[in-house]
């Protein structure tokens, strides 16, 4: 028998010790060992969540039983639950995680400490598609040469709801939040933090690359309007937030924001909540790996299926993939220098001459037109919908800085990348 | 060290040896020490294959060496394949196998034998999908609802080509075995039997499950024409060969055919060659996995996966992914049983009151008729082109037999199943 502590027992620890229990019969099949929850530890002891397992609000009646065998950490946050995790693992427990933002943060220092101790976090990323399982075992002959993926779904449900209902973001946005697909301040998934923190545990398993959510290109959608999806569709794109890694020579591009996609790439046929990662090995071509990125039970599947590796085997991988330096030589490549073709929209005084002024601008920063779109705006102002051959992120960032101060430019600049 | 022997040094074979040199760096430090190949075995050793492994004619040069840790059976076949692993597996070698016809038969005799010792197959299922990484491993804490899967990208490759230029079956299939996606006889990919093996691996390791591909129902693409693909287009279908397996109370359907299914699905959005398998999880609720099925490197890269797992750790999962009895109670359902919606494509002479004699004939069957269109055919024949709402198979098989008995009926009607 596995025994199992879970410190923090919200949505997906309610789900983890109900799954538990509903489908005992397969997982102790599957484990070949029975699966127990001896303790699960919530500030509040008072409220009722339905469950009959032994609940304290003393995190030591977990830390501190020998009888545990596996931490399950939902408590959320990073110091603490840091603390949390490094009390577990000192004292010879594994742990198992969903706590992409610790994991964002402390991956490097707890892949030291968990060195003979198995440390899991499948439900980190993409909820309840195995995608570690798939990057860091099923693919692991491969060279990564790039990931891609919509890992919030959050952001994809609003872009696909924006794209087909024509509604517009603020309307999208107050639906979301009605649903429960949007938090009350949404910064973290449509600002695209969240998917930067899954990017970054990702990034790890493929590279060996160590960064920060401080380090990265992080954007989001919300300057995304109907208007640039009018053009996506016209030219046969798609609008998607995605988290990109890109290997280049030795240099590693991680960066989060929206993206004009063509709408032929598997990922773009991603809609609604769903998540994909699509993975581009040296040897395999491209995967794919589809499903939801959320939600209790989901999460739960992801949880729990680390549980029933570890009561299998205890430590069966490196826990993220590697022992030695994965490609020495690999460095995190400065957003400046990253290349991409680019879409722009740029709303102008309707008057003479701004056309060839614009024009002299563009091919002062040695940036070069693809297309261009004029379409009229409100009264007196057009909205010029540009897209650029490949060019260099500095000099779209500087060419953007000296647009904006024209006099006949009414507002920033809407850029959009073009994958 | 970890000493590799592969027996079998052909597409797939040389693809291992090739990418264990390769991308050696990323291997060695994944895995935690170095795999290199000690022997590969040939039937002609004069042919040059531009390796620079130990070659042998002797399959006992491999399984008599004591210091040979994994044997990886790529020779194909069934009984003189179980042959070798036997030996493998009783003389303490590790072994990994792309071989799913020997799974498709011995299975169950492995996993008996595999007790202790780690037996992996990652390849044998969808090449460079990691299929069964997902299915045993990443998806355990969960009862299968379905498994529904494009497990053969020959077959897919021709229905999209038939369906996006307009072209006959047996053009295509001339071009696909041009192209080298079609062998010669074609039979094994096109019948669906290809597809059946696979889908009997993942059935086990879903249900627990025995079955042989002599139990199942295995029909193929060969009657699909540009008919049956304009109704399917008109009513929002795709045509797809799909593995299917699906629980039903204590029973569980395995079937491979062609189907007629709703276009907005994401496997229906799957074209050309490539393969995906859509897994419904009682709590994790849908996840696709994509990706190439077939090809020397995607097949060698699930191949050098699972030598990757077993330098790693030794044996780290019970090879189907169970120790006891899944579901006690769960048997194969008959084929006879199989509820479904039809559609048939019934070639009727042209003259007065076919439709009415047809539709008494469907009534006594208790075949309830959903649309019906009715399309010239060649001079004084016209087709019937029908879908039914819900109805067993025994009814459908036994009304078929009676339809195509009809003096005004001009070949066996042409049936698939709507999912």
């Amino acid at each position: 028998m596995v025994k199992v502590g879970i410190i923090g027992v919200g949505t997906v620890g309610t789900s983890v010790a109900q799954i538990l229990k509903d489908n005992a019969d397969v997982i102790s099949a599957r484990a070949g060992v029975e699966i127990v929850v001896k303790c699960g530890v919530v500030k509040d002891l008072g409220k009722d969540r339905g469950l009959d397992i032994n609940l304290s609000d003393n995190i030591n009646d977990v830390l501190d039983d020998d009888e545990i065998d596996i931490v399950v950490e939902l408590m959320g946050g990073v110091e603490e639950a840091f603390e949390v995790v490094k009390r577990a693992l000192s004292s010879g427990k594994a742990v198992v995680t969903a706590n992409k933002a610790l994991l964002a943060y402390h991956r490097y220092e707890l892949q030291d400490m968990a060195k003979d101790i198995a440390f899991e976090y499948e439900a980190s990323v993409a909820g309840g598609i195995p995608i570690i399982n798939a990057l860091r075992d099923g693919l692991s002959a491969n060279h990564i040469e790039s990931i891609m993926g919509i890992m919030n779904g959050t952001s994809n449900y609003m872009l696909t709801e924006m794209r087909d209902e024509g509604v517009s973001y603020d309307a999208i946005l107050k639906e979301a939040q009605d649903l429960g697909y949007a938090e009350a301040d949404p910064t973290f998934d449509i600002g695209g933090y969240d998917a930067a923190h899954k990017l970054l545990i990702l990034a790890s398993i493929a590279y060996g690359i160590d960064a920060k959510p401080e380090d990265i290109l992080i954007e989001g959608i919300e300057n995304i309007s109907q208007e640039d999806i009018a053009f996506a569709k016209e030219f046969g794109y798609v609008i998607k937030l995605l988290g990109i890694a890109k290997k280049d020579a030795n240099e590693v591009e991680l960066r989060v924001h929206a993206c004009l996609i063509n709408e032929e790439e598997m990922i773009a046929k991603i809609d609604g909540v769903m998540n994909a990662i699509s993975v581009v090995g040296d040897k395999v071509g491209e995967t794919l790996y589809y499903g939801p990125g959320a939600g209790g039970d989901a999460t739960a599947s992801a949880v729990i299926a680390n549980i029933i590796d570890i009561a299998r085997s205890g430590k069966s991988a490196p826990m993220l993939g590697f022992d030695k330096p994965l490609e020495g030589r690999l460095t995190l490549k400065a957003t400046a220098d990253i290349n991409s073709k680019y879409y722009l929209r740029i709303n102008v005084s309707d008057r003479t001459g701004v056309l060839a002024k614009l024009a002299k601008i563009f091919e002062k920063h040695n940036i070069s037109i693809e297309t261009m779109l004029q379409r009229p705006s409100q009264a007196n102002s057009a909205n010029l919908l540009i897209s650029t051959h490949i060019a260099l992120e500095r000099d779209i960032q500087n060419m953007i800085e000296e647009i904006q101060e024209l006099d006949f430019v009414n507002a920033a600049p809407v850029m959009i990348r073009i994958v």
